[in-house]
């Protein structure tokens, strides 16, 4: 046995365990009953430690260092050593006792922030945050020394692995610059026509799941290897070749669950284009969070919410739900889909607007991170930034800086990649409309094949083979911009 | 850190572990699509491996033989101690490579006999049975070494710790005695009165279940711990406080099913009333199978099928399902409950019969692993032995000695576990009976606080203090006998 196919056979049972995981965190969104939540927490500490054992073990630091010459003649084996290497990194740069109170502060801050968020009152949980950054920032100090990268970055590396604040401090700049005008015109343009006309429910919850089931079909879900299911939080769990996605229900507007099973899908079509040859190695898997976004904006933002696509589904939403008359149109439906408003909550934001809640958040957490800001601070500098870059003022902090989990539970970094993913969403779908000039027509007809084929061979089974900057340069021609996204939001928002 | 609260540590997280192996087992069971099976079968054969390397580490060895003086004083504690060491034993005693081709080998021949039984062919499947059979023979030698036992008791061991050869022979011996010349006159008695008459459906699955859950409650499951699903086989997974009980349904019988439910409730209740204070150690797990199998044969057969529950449940029954008339009435479907008849196949066995399913099995498994019987001799033997105890031929092999998963799977030493359990259940229901004499009265009102209490604090809460012979024994001042089960079926069955 070599020292890389000793790696591979331990990465493989690390990778199952992380399946196993996954597994019992779906169970526990989906399905479990409130008294299991302490064996449940049991059993995936148990996991993570298991596996935290197994990857921080001397023996697998010398088999990565003997493993070079192993894969030498083979990049996709190079590649998988590296992503060994980097998973390495990230687990052994930061000492257990700070993973313990990371995890347990996070908890705590979280609890913390459910009921400082359900009284509006951020300074509830200001001292625990102040804490848990603290905690975070010596992480990433330490992970930025191993990985020999900023700390931020550091953080960033953890989901979207390669970033890097340069990059995305250019991208965001000329966003920002862009953005707030475009917004506005948007606005104004949106003004001169009349409202969307409402769409009258109660809409069965069985009547969506069946027109949800029968779209995802057509995208290409496979039912004999993926799910359904219904959880608060919509999400995309699983493995490749048993995917679990969900969505929540409201009996009074199916489009918004509607198009929520549209973006599962295209994470999930993600998964389930990943090399079969490659299941669990770390180069088997889905690149990073930024590619795993753009893979959903991809299938939601670019493909199911086109005038293309609305063609094909108003007649299946009118059969479902016995619609009829000028507000189950084509127009009307498409007008619901594409509705654009300056609004306080970011999960509830459309393409246009989403870009600018972003910014926000990254530039915060850059600032706490490098400690030019203080957790007192974040109030004042969340609503000024709203009125920079959204021209309204939360009302107070539960629709403003309480809104979201992230931060409270730890978790510094993530928030760029939801940005990132919706410009390579927009340059992939670019590209995938430039070498295949028959998708829209295509997705009018509800033929996904042409899209997903094209995805497939440039995305999905490339897996984790090469970084996110270079798999969209060879997909797309160019490196991540902003270009292909403005044109995309002035073709769909100003052209007609 | 003593050796013993090391010994704890590292149990505590192999359980979590194999709670975790439930979970999926669970959801392959219930819900996983097809193309999941792969990946689920790596994810619990890491499981495994893990669990596996962590009980026989030699560390853990040297933990248990410094650990004694540790538990001295606290009997828990050192039962506790024992039953790591029984574990130990048992995954110690058989070396690696066996282990590896019993799983191998048994699968395949679980394969086998798939198609063997689908084309009644016994032939098929005996080269293979028989190579299963004779590593099964190697661990049973192996494992018998280590434990001090007969090769027998050690498979027994591993389903019901302690099990004894000379007991259950006693036991079974007096059964069939007894039994042939009880059934037949059970058969007389129940010949000179009418059939029960039909219950006719549709019985709409929905209403089923709402039925079950409503049962399920009066007898004390706790739904904020445990779930009711679907599944093709009825078991009870889950931990104790998140207990997962399936069932399936007939539209045209939901007599099978309700009890099918009830009977994997007294299962739930046993897991449900284990001590809190000891989760996830061996000493606070069910005793064994027999007890187990005790927990839900009483629930089922001593309880559920008595005249006073059916009297309570059936106004329910009526309302459920609208029914009407003298089928509907309680006479009626106690007869449904209680009708005898020897048939070919175990699993659909009445109470009076099963026995004899397992006598036959018993006195077959242990010839085989005595070496006192050839594989190819099965199906002779077996017809014999339904003659001898059943007065019923076999008319092929799929409802004869093909009929059970169990031997070609690799499983031996189970089969007796199943009429201990119903020979425990009719001696600690008469205790339970004896100790509080208002039980039937409250059966017949929906009330299970008496009888479920009782249990709660003689069986389900000492959990493995101490052997099944001693918890039966202070539960009901004697021995496992069979004098409590043959006078529950002399007065079920013939005393009217």
């Amino acid at each position: 046995m070599t020292a890389y196919s000793d790696l591979e056979t331990r990465f493989r049972r690390m990778s199952a365990l992380g399946e196993a995981a996954g597994v019992l965190h779906w169970d526990r969104a989906v399905l479990m009953p409130e008294g299991g939540a302490e064996a449940r927490s049991d059993q995936l500490a148990a996991l993570a430690m298991t596996r935290h054992e197994m990857i921080t073990d001397d023996l697998l630091s010398d088999l990565l260092d003997q493993a070079a010459d192993d894969v030498a003649d083979d990049p996709w084996c190079a590649a998988n050593l590296a992503e060994m290497r980097r998973d390495q990194l990230h687990a052994c740069a930061v000492p257990a006792d700070l993973v313990e109170a990371l995890s347990t502060e996070g908890l705590a801050c979280e609890m913390l922030w459910r009921a400082a968020r359900a009284k509006s009152d951020f300074s509830l949980v200001a001292p625990k945050l102040a804490e848990v950054l603290a905690l975070v920032r010596q992480s990433a100090d330490a992970k930025a020394e191993a990985l020999g990268v900023t700390p931020y970055e550091a953080l960033m590396d953890q989901y979207e692995p390669g970033a890097r604040v340069a990059h995305i401090d250019a991208l965001f700049a000329e966003l920002a610059e862009f953005l707030p005008d475009f917004i506005e015109t948007v606005l104004v343009h949106q003004s001169k026509r009349a409202d969307a006309l409402p769409l009258d429910g109660p809409f069965a919850i069985e009547v969506q799941r069946a027109l949800g089931v029968r779209l995802m079909e057509r995208l290409g879900f496979d039912f004999d290897r993926g799910r359904l299911d219904i959880s608060l939080h919509p999400f995309c769990g699983g493995v490749p070749d048993d995917v679990r996605i969900t969505t929540r229900y409201d009996e009074g507007d199916f489009t918004q669950s509607l198009m929520g099973i549209l973006h599962e899908t295209g994470h999930a079509l993600y998964e389930m284009g990943l090399p079969v040859d490659w299941r669990h190695q770390p180069v088997g898997g889905a690149r990073g969070m930024a590619m795993h976004e753009s893979q959903s904006l991809l299938i939601e933002m670019q493909a199911c919410r086109s005038r293309e696509f609305i063609t094909f589904a108003a007649p299946l939403m009118r059969d479902a739900f016995g619609g009829e008359g000028a507000a189950w149109g084509v127009d009307n439906l498409y007008r619901h889909y594409t509705r654009v408003a300056r609004s306080l909550i970011r999960v509830d934001a459309d393409e246009v607007t989403y870009p600018a809640h972003v910014i926000l958040r990254y530039r915060l957490e850059r600032a706490l991170i490098a400690g030019d800001m203080k957790v007192d601070d974040i109030p004042g500098a969340w609503n000024d930034a709203m009125k920079d870059l959204l021209h309204i003022t939360p009302p107070d902090d539960a629709d403003g800086c309480l809104q979201d989990i992230h931060w409270f539970d730890g978790t510094f970094g993530y928030f760029p990649t939801y940005t990132m993913g919706a410009l390579a969403a927009a340059q992939l779908f670019d590209a995938a409309h430039r070498a295949e000039p028959g998708i829209p027509q295509a997705i009018s007809e509800g033929n996904f094949g042409p899209l997903v084929g094209w995805m497939g061979e440039h995305i999905h089974r490339r897996a984790s083979s090469a970084s996110t900057q270079d798999l969209i340069t060879e997909a797309t021609g160019a490196s991540l911009g902003i270009d292909a996204f403005r044109r995309h939001l002035t073709a769909r928002y100003l052209a007609e």
